[in-house]
Protein backbone atom coordinates (compact mmCIF):
# COMPACT_ATOMS: atom_id res chain seq x y z
CA UNK A 1 0.00 0.00 0.00
CA UNK A 2 1.50 3.27 -1.29
CA UNK A 3 1.48 6.02 2.00
CA UNK A 4 2.84 9.95 2.06
CA UNK A 5 4.89 10.27 5.17
CA UNK A 6 7.72 12.65 6.32
CA UNK A 7 10.81 11.25 4.71
CA UNK A 8 13.67 10.76 3.34
CA UNK A 9 13.71 6.89 4.68
CA UNK A 10 14.69 6.33 8.06
CA UNK A 11 12.40 8.77 9.87
CA UNK A 12 10.86 7.14 12.73
CA UNK A 13 7.89 8.49 10.63
CA UNK A 14 8.90 5.64 8.52
CA UNK A 15 9.50 3.26 11.19
CA UNK A 16 6.30 3.88 12.88
CA UNK A 17 4.58 3.19 8.78
CA UNK A 18 6.13 -0.45 8.81
CA UNK A 19 4.65 -0.83 11.56
CA UNK A 20 1.47 -0.21 11.16
CA UNK A 21 0.85 -1.30 7.45
CA UNK A 22 1.31 -4.76 6.19
CA UNK A 23 3.09 -4.07 2.51
CA UNK A 24 4.19 -0.47 2.93
CA UNK A 25 5.30 1.12 -0.06
CA UNK A 26 6.19 4.46 1.75
CA UNK A 27 6.25 7.92 -0.55
CA UNK A 28 8.52 10.03 1.19
CA UNK A 29 7.56 14.33 1.25
CA UNK A 30 10.18 16.74 2.68
CA UNK A 31 7.51 18.65 4.93
CA UNK A 32 4.29 17.70 7.11
CA UNK A 33 2.42 20.37 4.60
CA UNK A 34 3.69 18.24 1.72
CA UNK A 35 2.30 15.09 3.50
CA UNK A 36 -0.92 16.76 3.61
CA UNK A 37 -0.67 18.02 -0.17
CA UNK A 38 0.35 14.41 -1.83
CA UNK A 39 -1.57 12.86 -4.34
CA UNK A 40 -1.15 9.57 -2.52
CA UNK A 41 -4.75 9.04 -0.69
CA UNK A 42 -3.19 7.44 2.36
CA UNK A 43 -1.05 9.68 4.93
CA UNK A 44 0.49 9.06 8.39
CA UNK A 45 1.51 12.33 10.23
CA UNK A 46 2.89 12.57 13.77
CA UNK A 47 -0.04 14.54 16.33
CA UNK A 48 2.08 14.17 19.62
CA UNK A 49 4.92 13.16 21.51
CA UNK A 50 5.46 12.71 25.29
CA UNK A 51 8.25 15.06 25.84
CA UNK A 52 7.74 18.07 23.21
CA UNK A 53 4.20 18.08 22.93
CA UNK A 54 1.59 18.83 20.05
CA UNK A 55 3.35 19.04 16.83
CA UNK A 56 1.64 22.18 15.69
CA UNK A 57 1.87 21.95 11.59
CA UNK A 58 -0.38 18.60 11.41
CA UNK A 59 -2.82 20.13 14.17
CA UNK A 60 -3.48 23.65 11.77
CA UNK A 61 -3.23 21.06 8.47
CA UNK A 62 -5.98 19.05 9.94
CA UNK A 63 -8.01 22.17 10.29
CA UNK A 64 -7.29 23.78 7.00
CA UNK A 65 -7.32 20.44 4.89
CA UNK A 66 -9.85 18.21 4.15
CA UNK A 67 -8.61 14.88 5.21
CA UNK A 68 -9.94 11.97 7.52
CA UNK A 69 -8.40 10.78 10.87
CA UNK A 70 -8.46 6.59 9.86
CA UNK A 71 -6.22 5.28 12.75
CA UNK A 72 -3.47 5.80 15.12
CA UNK A 73 -0.03 4.60 15.86
CA UNK A 74 2.25 5.25 18.99
CA UNK A 75 5.86 4.73 18.32
CA UNK A 76 9.10 4.92 21.29
CA UNK A 77 11.69 6.64 20.28
CA UNK A 78 15.00 6.80 20.72
CA UNK A 79 17.55 8.77 19.42
CA UNK A 80 21.29 7.68 18.43
CA UNK A 81 23.69 10.71 18.03
CA UNK A 82 25.27 9.94 14.71
CA UNK A 83 28.15 11.11 13.01
CA UNK A 84 30.90 10.44 10.19
CA UNK A 85 33.43 11.30 13.38
CA UNK A 86 34.65 8.76 15.24
CA UNK A 87 34.84 10.31 18.93
CA UNK A 88 32.05 12.72 20.49
CA UNK A 89 34.89 15.43 21.36
CA UNK A 90 35.05 16.46 17.83
CA UNK A 91 31.17 17.47 17.67
CA UNK A 92 30.71 20.95 17.38
CA UNK A 93 27.50 21.24 15.94
CA UNK A 94 24.50 19.17 16.34
CA UNK A 95 21.50 18.56 13.94
CA UNK A 96 18.01 17.43 13.91
CA UNK A 97 14.71 17.95 13.37
CA UNK A 98 13.77 20.89 16.01
CA UNK A 99 11.59 18.32 17.80
CA UNK A 100 14.39 16.16 18.10
CA UNK A 101 16.64 18.83 19.14
CA UNK A 102 14.13 19.88 21.84
CA UNK A 103 14.04 16.04 23.42
CA UNK A 104 18.09 15.66 23.38
CA UNK A 105 17.63 19.39 25.33
CA UNK A 106 20.43 18.09 28.58
CA UNK A 107 23.30 16.63 26.46
CA UNK A 108 23.26 19.05 24.10
CA UNK A 109 23.17 21.82 26.59
CA UNK A 110 25.57 19.87 29.14
CA UNK A 111 28.46 19.73 25.62
CA UNK A 112 27.58 23.22 24.57
CA UNK A 113 26.72 22.13 20.86
CA UNK A 114 25.59 24.51 18.85
CA UNK A 115 22.01 23.42 16.73
CA UNK A 116 20.67 23.54 13.60
CA UNK A 117 17.63 22.62 12.48
CA UNK A 118 16.53 19.95 9.51
CA UNK A 119 13.22 19.32 7.63
CA UNK A 120 13.37 15.66 9.61
CA UNK A 121 16.11 13.39 11.58
CA UNK A 122 16.97 11.23 8.83
CA UNK A 123 17.78 14.22 6.35
CA UNK A 124 19.90 16.01 9.08
CA UNK A 125 22.34 12.11 9.04
CA UNK A 126 22.16 12.73 4.96
CA UNK A 127 23.66 16.45 5.40
CA UNK A 128 26.37 15.77 7.82
CA UNK A 129 29.66 17.19 7.59
CA UNK A 130 33.13 17.67 9.88
CA UNK A 131 32.37 18.28 13.51
CA UNK A 132 28.70 17.74 13.27
CA UNK A 133 26.52 15.16 14.62
CA UNK A 134 22.90 14.18 14.03
CA UNK A 135 19.85 12.97 16.41
CA UNK A 136 18.00 10.25 14.02
CA UNK A 137 17.22 6.25 14.46
CA UNK A 138 19.90 4.00 14.13
CA UNK A 139 18.08 2.91 10.97
CA UNK A 140 19.41 6.33 9.66
CA UNK A 141 23.15 5.79 10.46
CA UNK A 142 22.59 2.65 8.70
CA UNK A 143 20.98 3.27 5.69
CA UNK A 144 23.61 6.24 5.64
CA UNK A 145 27.04 4.53 6.51
CA UNK A 146 27.89 6.53 9.37
CA UNK A 147 28.69 5.80 12.94
CA UNK A 148 26.61 5.95 16.32
CA UNK A 149 28.49 7.84 18.78
CA UNK A 150 26.09 7.01 21.18
CA UNK A 151 22.65 5.49 21.48
CA UNK A 152 19.51 6.48 23.83
CA UNK A 153 20.07 10.32 24.15
CA UNK A 154 17.21 11.71 24.64
CA UNK A 155 16.07 13.69 27.65
CA UNK A 156 13.78 10.77 29.11
CA UNK A 157 13.09 7.38 28.64
CA UNK A 158 9.17 7.87 28.83
CA UNK A 159 9.84 9.75 24.86
CA UNK A 160 6.97 8.37 22.82
CA UNK A 161 5.22 9.40 19.80
CA UNK A 162 1.88 9.68 18.27
CA UNK A 163 0.99 9.33 14.76
CA UNK A 164 -2.08 9.54 12.62
CA UNK A 165 -3.48 7.99 10.06
CA UNK A 166 -5.00 9.65 7.26
CA UNK A 167 -8.08 8.13 4.34
CA UNK A 168 -7.27 4.51 5.57
CA UNK A 169 -9.65 2.03 6.36
CA UNK A 170 -10.82 2.65 10.16
CA UNK A 171 -9.81 -0.93 12.07
CA UNK A 172 -12.35 -0.11 14.09
CA UNK A 173 -14.94 3.09 15.65
CA UNK A 174 -13.41 3.98 18.91
CA UNK A 175 -12.75 7.91 19.20
CA UNK A 176 -13.10 11.13 17.69
CA UNK A 177 -10.64 13.77 16.78
CA UNK A 178 -12.93 17.15 16.40
CA UNK A 179 -11.81 21.13 15.68
CA UNK A 180 -13.77 23.19 17.69
CA UNK A 181 -13.78 27.38 17.01
CA UNK A 182 -15.78 29.22 19.06
CA UNK A 183 -18.12 32.12 17.55
CA UNK A 184 -17.88 34.32 19.76
CA UNK A 185 -15.37 35.34 23.56
CA UNK A 186 -17.21 35.47 26.75
CA UNK A 187 -16.75 34.49 29.86
CA UNK A 188 -16.76 30.41 30.33
CA UNK A 189 -17.37 29.70 26.77
CA UNK A 190 -14.70 26.57 27.19
CA UNK A 191 -16.18 25.54 29.76
CA UNK A 192 -19.82 25.51 28.35
CA UNK A 193 -18.21 23.85 25.27
CA UNK A 194 -16.77 20.86 27.53
CA UNK A 195 -20.40 20.64 29.63
CA UNK A 196 -21.48 18.99 25.74
CA UNK A 197 -18.79 16.35 26.62
CA UNK A 198 -19.61 15.65 30.81
CA UNK A 199 -22.99 15.92 30.33
CA UNK A 200 -22.84 13.38 27.61
CA UNK A 201 -20.46 11.07 29.88
CA UNK A 202 -18.16 11.43 27.08
CA UNK A 203 -14.05 11.72 27.97
CA UNK A 204 -11.65 14.23 26.50
CA UNK A 205 -8.22 12.58 25.72
CA UNK A 206 -6.55 15.27 24.08
CA UNK A 207 -7.57 18.81 24.03
CA UNK A 208 -4.88 21.80 22.75
CA UNK A 209 -5.69 25.23 21.90
CA UNK A 210 -3.80 26.70 18.88
CA UNK A 211 -4.58 30.48 17.56
CA UNK A 212 -6.91 30.89 14.83
CA UNK A 213 -3.86 33.15 13.67
CA UNK A 214 -6.85 35.97 13.07
CA UNK A 215 -5.94 37.58 15.77
CA UNK A 216 -3.99 37.71 19.42
CA UNK A 217 -5.87 36.01 21.86
CA UNK A 218 -8.76 34.21 19.61
CA UNK A 219 -8.06 30.37 19.95
CA UNK A 220 -9.56 27.63 18.35
CA UNK A 221 -9.47 23.37 19.95
CA UNK A 222 -8.26 20.62 18.82
CA UNK A 223 -9.61 18.01 21.00
CA UNK A 224 -9.89 13.81 21.12
CA UNK A 225 -12.96 12.67 22.20
CA UNK A 226 -13.66 8.70 23.60
CA UNK A 227 -17.00 8.52 21.82
CA UNK A 228 -18.62 7.96 18.05
CA UNK A 229 -22.26 7.34 16.82
CA UNK A 230 -25.28 8.41 18.46
CA UNK A 231 -23.12 9.53 21.91
CA UNK A 232 -21.03 11.97 19.93
CA UNK A 233 -23.62 13.14 17.75
CA UNK A 234 -25.70 14.11 20.75
CA UNK A 235 -22.70 16.26 22.22
CA UNK A 236 -22.41 17.69 18.73
CA UNK A 237 -25.76 19.08 18.05
CA UNK A 238 -24.43 20.75 21.74
CA UNK A 239 -21.14 21.88 20.61
CA UNK A 240 -22.91 23.44 17.51
CA UNK A 241 -25.22 26.21 19.93
CA UNK A 242 -21.67 27.40 20.81
CA UNK A 243 -18.99 27.52 17.38
CA UNK A 244 -18.25 25.71 14.44
CA UNK A 245 -17.74 21.69 14.84
CA UNK A 246 -14.96 20.20 12.49
CA UNK A 247 -15.40 16.24 13.00
CA UNK A 248 -11.64 14.95 11.69
CA UNK A 249 -13.18 11.00 11.33
CA UNK A 250 -13.79 8.35 14.11
CA UNK A 251 -10.35 5.64 14.58
CA UNK A 252 -9.59 2.98 17.03
CA UNK A 253 -7.06 3.69 19.82
CA UNK A 254 -3.56 2.43 19.81
CA UNK A 255 -2.32 0.54 22.32
CA UNK A 256 0.13 2.79 24.83
CA UNK A 257 3.51 1.08 25.33
CA UNK A 258 4.59 0.57 29.48
CA UNK B 1 17.43 49.13 34.86
CA UNK B 2 19.05 46.03 34.34
CA UNK B 3 16.56 43.56 32.53
CA UNK B 4 17.50 39.54 31.47
CA UNK B 5 16.32 39.11 27.85
CA UNK B 6 17.03 37.29 24.63
CA UNK B 7 20.09 38.67 22.92
CA UNK B 8 21.79 39.55 21.14
CA UNK B 9 21.02 43.10 20.36
CA UNK B 10 18.17 43.62 17.91
CA UNK B 11 15.99 41.24 18.78
CA UNK B 12 12.03 41.77 18.93
CA UNK B 13 12.26 40.47 22.85
CA UNK B 14 14.94 43.96 22.65
CA UNK B 15 12.08 45.90 21.24
CA UNK B 16 9.62 44.87 23.41
CA UNK B 17 12.22 45.58 26.30
CA UNK B 18 12.65 49.32 25.01
CA UNK B 19 8.77 49.44 24.96
CA UNK B 20 8.14 48.16 28.51
CA UNK B 21 11.11 49.95 30.57
CA UNK B 22 12.52 52.70 31.23
CA UNK B 23 16.55 53.54 31.30
CA UNK B 24 16.67 50.09 30.29
CA UNK B 25 20.52 48.42 30.21
CA UNK B 26 19.26 44.88 28.58
CA UNK B 27 21.39 41.80 29.66
CA UNK B 28 21.52 39.27 26.89
CA UNK B 29 21.27 35.67 27.12
CA UNK B 30 21.35 32.88 24.12
CA UNK B 31 18.17 30.74 25.01
CA UNK B 32 15.28 31.25 26.79
CA UNK B 33 16.58 29.06 29.78
CA UNK B 34 19.30 30.92 29.93
CA UNK B 35 17.40 34.38 30.70
CA UNK B 36 15.79 31.78 33.58
CA UNK B 37 18.77 30.83 34.86
CA UNK B 38 20.29 34.42 34.73
CA UNK B 39 21.68 36.44 38.11
CA UNK B 40 19.89 39.04 36.78
CA UNK B 41 16.76 39.44 38.89
CA UNK B 42 14.48 41.24 36.34
CA UNK B 43 13.47 38.88 33.10
CA UNK B 44 11.62 39.21 29.65
CA UNK B 45 10.20 36.53 27.73
CA UNK B 46 8.28 35.99 25.07
CA UNK B 47 4.77 33.41 25.81
CA UNK B 48 2.94 33.94 23.02
CA UNK B 49 2.25 34.43 19.36
CA UNK B 50 -1.04 35.18 17.50
CA UNK B 51 0.27 33.34 14.12
CA UNK B 52 3.19 30.37 16.26
CA UNK B 53 1.34 30.36 19.57
CA UNK B 54 2.27 29.43 22.79
CA UNK B 55 6.08 29.50 23.62
CA UNK B 56 6.59 26.02 25.03
CA UNK B 57 10.23 26.57 26.51
CA UNK B 58 8.51 29.93 28.33
CA UNK B 59 5.61 27.78 29.84
CA UNK B 60 7.71 24.95 30.55
CA UNK B 61 10.33 26.85 32.55
CA UNK B 62 7.54 28.81 34.49
CA UNK B 63 6.27 25.40 35.71
CA UNK B 64 9.95 24.21 36.15
CA UNK B 65 11.14 27.54 37.95
CA UNK B 66 10.21 29.57 40.57
CA UNK B 67 10.06 33.30 39.06
CA UNK B 68 7.12 35.75 39.29
CA UNK B 69 5.61 36.98 36.85
CA UNK B 70 4.59 40.89 37.46
CA UNK B 71 3.95 42.55 33.78
CA UNK B 72 3.07 41.65 30.39
CA UNK B 73 3.90 43.54 26.68
CA UNK B 74 2.64 43.07 23.58
CA UNK B 75 4.45 43.66 20.28
CA UNK B 76 3.65 43.85 17.03
CA UNK B 77 5.89 41.84 15.02
CA UNK B 78 7.19 42.93 11.11
CA UNK B 79 9.93 40.74 9.57
CA UNK B 80 12.33 41.83 7.49
CA UNK B 81 14.49 39.60 4.83
CA UNK B 82 18.09 41.11 5.35
CA UNK B 83 21.01 39.81 3.44
CA UNK B 84 24.62 40.57 2.05
CA UNK B 85 23.09 39.90 -1.22
CA UNK B 86 21.45 42.60 -3.12
CA UNK B 87 18.93 40.75 -4.78
CA UNK B 88 16.02 38.27 -4.03
CA UNK B 89 17.07 36.05 -6.64
CA UNK B 90 20.70 35.15 -4.97
CA UNK B 91 18.90 33.73 -1.72
CA UNK B 92 19.01 30.08 -1.53
CA UNK B 93 18.82 29.60 2.51
CA UNK B 94 17.22 31.72 5.16
CA UNK B 95 18.16 31.54 8.50
CA UNK B 96 15.95 32.69 11.52
CA UNK B 97 14.41 31.70 14.65
CA UNK B 98 11.98 28.49 14.66
CA UNK B 99 9.08 31.41 15.58
CA UNK B 100 10.17 33.52 12.55
CA UNK B 101 10.37 30.86 9.85
CA UNK B 102 6.94 29.28 11.28
CA UNK B 103 5.31 33.15 10.68
CA UNK B 104 7.07 33.55 6.94
CA UNK B 105 6.31 29.85 5.87
CA UNK B 106 4.23 31.37 2.89
CA UNK B 107 7.29 33.15 1.36
CA UNK B 108 9.63 30.42 2.29
CA UNK B 109 7.78 27.87 0.53
CA UNK B 110 7.02 30.00 -2.81
CA UNK B 111 10.70 30.57 -3.19
CA UNK B 112 11.86 27.14 -2.35
CA UNK B 113 14.40 28.24 0.32
CA UNK B 114 16.18 26.18 2.73
CA UNK B 115 15.44 27.00 6.43
CA UNK B 116 18.28 27.16 9.21
CA UNK B 117 16.52 27.36 12.66
CA UNK B 118 19.13 29.98 15.00
CA UNK B 119 19.01 30.78 18.47
CA UNK B 120 17.40 34.45 17.97
CA UNK B 121 16.57 36.58 14.44
CA UNK B 122 19.14 38.66 15.66
CA UNK B 123 22.10 36.07 15.51
CA UNK B 124 20.36 34.90 11.81
CA UNK B 125 21.67 38.15 11.02
CA UNK B 126 24.98 38.28 12.43
CA UNK B 127 25.90 34.61 11.03
CA UNK B 128 24.66 35.20 7.46
CA UNK B 129 26.92 33.81 4.24
CA UNK B 130 26.56 33.95 0.84
CA UNK B 131 23.44 33.02 -0.77
CA UNK B 132 21.45 33.40 2.89
CA UNK B 133 18.96 35.57 4.12
CA UNK B 134 17.65 36.10 7.51
CA UNK B 135 14.26 36.87 9.00
CA UNK B 136 14.20 39.25 11.38
CA UNK B 137 13.52 43.11 12.53
CA UNK B 138 14.96 46.18 10.79
CA UNK B 139 16.85 47.42 13.44
CA UNK B 140 19.07 44.01 13.38
CA UNK B 141 19.86 44.95 9.45
CA UNK B 142 21.21 48.38 10.85
CA UNK B 143 23.31 47.13 13.55
CA UNK B 144 25.01 44.86 11.66
CA UNK B 145 25.37 46.75 8.39
CA UNK B 146 23.02 44.61 5.91
CA UNK B 147 20.96 45.20 3.37
CA UNK B 148 17.03 44.59 3.50
CA UNK B 149 15.73 42.70 0.50
CA UNK B 150 12.01 43.22 1.59
CA UNK B 151 10.06 44.75 4.75
CA UNK B 152 7.40 43.07 6.20
CA UNK B 153 7.13 38.94 4.63
CA UNK B 154 5.45 37.43 7.51
CA UNK B 155 2.24 35.50 6.45
CA UNK B 156 -0.36 37.99 7.80
CA UNK B 157 -0.12 41.24 9.11
CA UNK B 158 -1.46 40.17 12.79
CA UNK B 159 1.50 39.29 13.90
CA UNK B 160 1.64 40.04 17.53
CA UNK B 161 3.89 38.50 20.17
CA UNK B 162 3.22 38.96 24.38
CA UNK B 163 5.79 39.01 26.93
CA UNK B 164 5.69 38.63 30.63
CA UNK B 165 8.01 40.45 32.60
CA UNK B 166 9.61 38.12 35.48
CA UNK B 167 10.19 40.16 38.95
CA UNK B 168 9.71 43.42 38.08
CA UNK B 169 7.21 45.30 40.49
CA UNK B 170 3.27 45.16 39.20
CA UNK B 171 2.00 48.23 37.67
CA UNK B 172 -1.23 47.09 38.84
CA UNK B 173 -3.03 43.43 39.64
CA UNK B 174 -5.50 42.68 37.32
CA UNK B 175 -4.78 39.37 36.28
CA UNK B 176 -2.84 35.85 37.07
CA UNK B 177 -1.11 33.10 35.78
CA UNK B 178 -1.62 29.86 37.01
CA UNK B 179 -0.53 25.86 36.15
CA UNK B 180 -2.90 23.50 36.79
CA UNK B 181 -1.81 19.84 37.54
CA UNK B 182 -4.30 17.21 37.36
CA UNK B 183 -3.92 14.73 39.89
CA UNK B 184 -5.87 12.17 38.15
CA UNK B 185 -6.89 11.14 34.77
CA UNK B 186 -10.73 10.76 34.82
CA UNK B 187 -13.55 11.60 32.71
CA UNK B 188 -14.27 15.21 33.04
CA UNK B 189 -11.60 16.55 35.09
CA UNK B 190 -10.65 19.27 33.14
CA UNK B 191 -14.40 20.30 32.87
CA UNK B 192 -14.24 20.30 36.63
CA UNK B 193 -11.43 21.92 37.34
CA UNK B 194 -12.64 25.20 34.35
CA UNK B 195 -15.98 24.85 36.93
CA UNK B 196 -14.13 26.27 39.27
CA UNK B 197 -13.73 29.05 37.30
CA UNK B 198 -16.82 29.45 35.59
CA UNK B 199 -18.54 29.16 39.13
CA UNK B 200 -16.75 32.42 40.72
CA UNK B 201 -17.54 34.21 37.21
CA UNK B 202 -13.58 34.57 35.70
CA UNK B 203 -13.22 34.61 32.89
CA UNK B 204 -9.37 32.60 31.53
CA UNK B 205 -7.94 34.72 28.60
CA UNK B 206 -5.61 32.33 27.58
CA UNK B 207 -5.34 28.32 28.29
CA UNK B 208 -2.58 25.89 26.83
CA UNK B 209 -1.93 21.84 27.13
CA UNK B 210 1.53 20.53 27.83
CA UNK B 211 3.18 17.34 28.56
CA UNK B 212 3.80 16.55 32.06
CA UNK B 213 7.13 14.58 29.90
CA UNK B 214 6.14 11.89 32.37
CA UNK B 215 3.99 9.85 30.58
CA UNK B 216 1.86 9.85 27.27
CA UNK B 217 -1.26 11.82 26.82
CA UNK B 218 0.18 13.36 30.70
CA UNK B 219 -0.61 17.05 31.01
CA UNK B 220 -0.62 20.19 32.79
CA UNK B 221 -2.20 23.43 32.05
CA UNK B 222 -0.98 26.66 31.64
CA UNK B 223 -4.05 29.52 32.27
CA UNK B 224 -4.06 33.23 32.40
CA UNK B 225 -7.42 33.90 35.05
CA UNK B 226 -8.85 37.63 34.70
CA UNK B 227 -9.12 37.82 37.86
CA UNK B 228 -6.91 38.61 41.62
CA UNK B 229 -7.33 38.82 45.46
CA UNK B 230 -10.12 36.90 47.58
CA UNK B 231 -12.42 36.49 44.33
CA UNK B 232 -9.08 34.33 42.56
CA UNK B 233 -8.53 32.75 46.40
CA UNK B 234 -11.85 31.14 46.44
CA UNK B 235 -11.51 29.09 42.85
CA UNK B 236 -7.70 28.01 44.02
CA UNK B 237 -9.17 26.47 46.84
CA UNK B 238 -11.55 25.18 44.25
CA UNK B 239 -9.09 24.13 41.93
CA UNK B 240 -7.15 22.48 44.95
CA UNK B 241 -9.70 19.76 45.20
CA UNK B 242 -8.78 18.27 42.01
CA UNK B 243 -5.09 18.85 41.86
CA UNK B 244 -1.65 20.81 41.85
CA UNK B 245 -1.74 24.56 41.84
CA UNK B 246 0.75 27.16 41.41
CA UNK B 247 0.04 30.78 41.10
CA UNK B 248 2.52 31.92 38.81
CA UNK B 249 2.02 36.01 39.40
CA UNK B 250 -0.70 38.73 39.41
CA UNK B 251 0.20 41.96 36.91
CA UNK B 252 -1.58 44.24 34.53
CA UNK B 253 -2.98 43.15 31.26
CA UNK B 254 -1.36 45.16 28.28
CA UNK B 255 -3.34 46.71 25.48
CA UNK B 256 -3.79 44.77 22.47
CA UNK B 257 -3.14 46.65 19.03
CA UNK B 258 -5.98 47.45 16.85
Amino acid sequence: MKVALLGPEGTYTHQAAEKYFEGLEPVFCSTIREVFESDIEVKLVPIENSLGGGVTDTIDLLREKDEKISGEAVLKIQHALISDESSIEDIKTVKSHPQALTQCKKIIEKQGWNTVEANSTAEAVEGLEEGEAALASEIAADINNKNVLRTSVQDRDVNVTRFLVLNGEPQAREKTSIILEPQEDRPGLLHSMLSCFAGHQINLSHIQSRPTKEKLGEYYFYVEAEAHGEKLEKATKCLETYGRVQNLGVYREAERPE
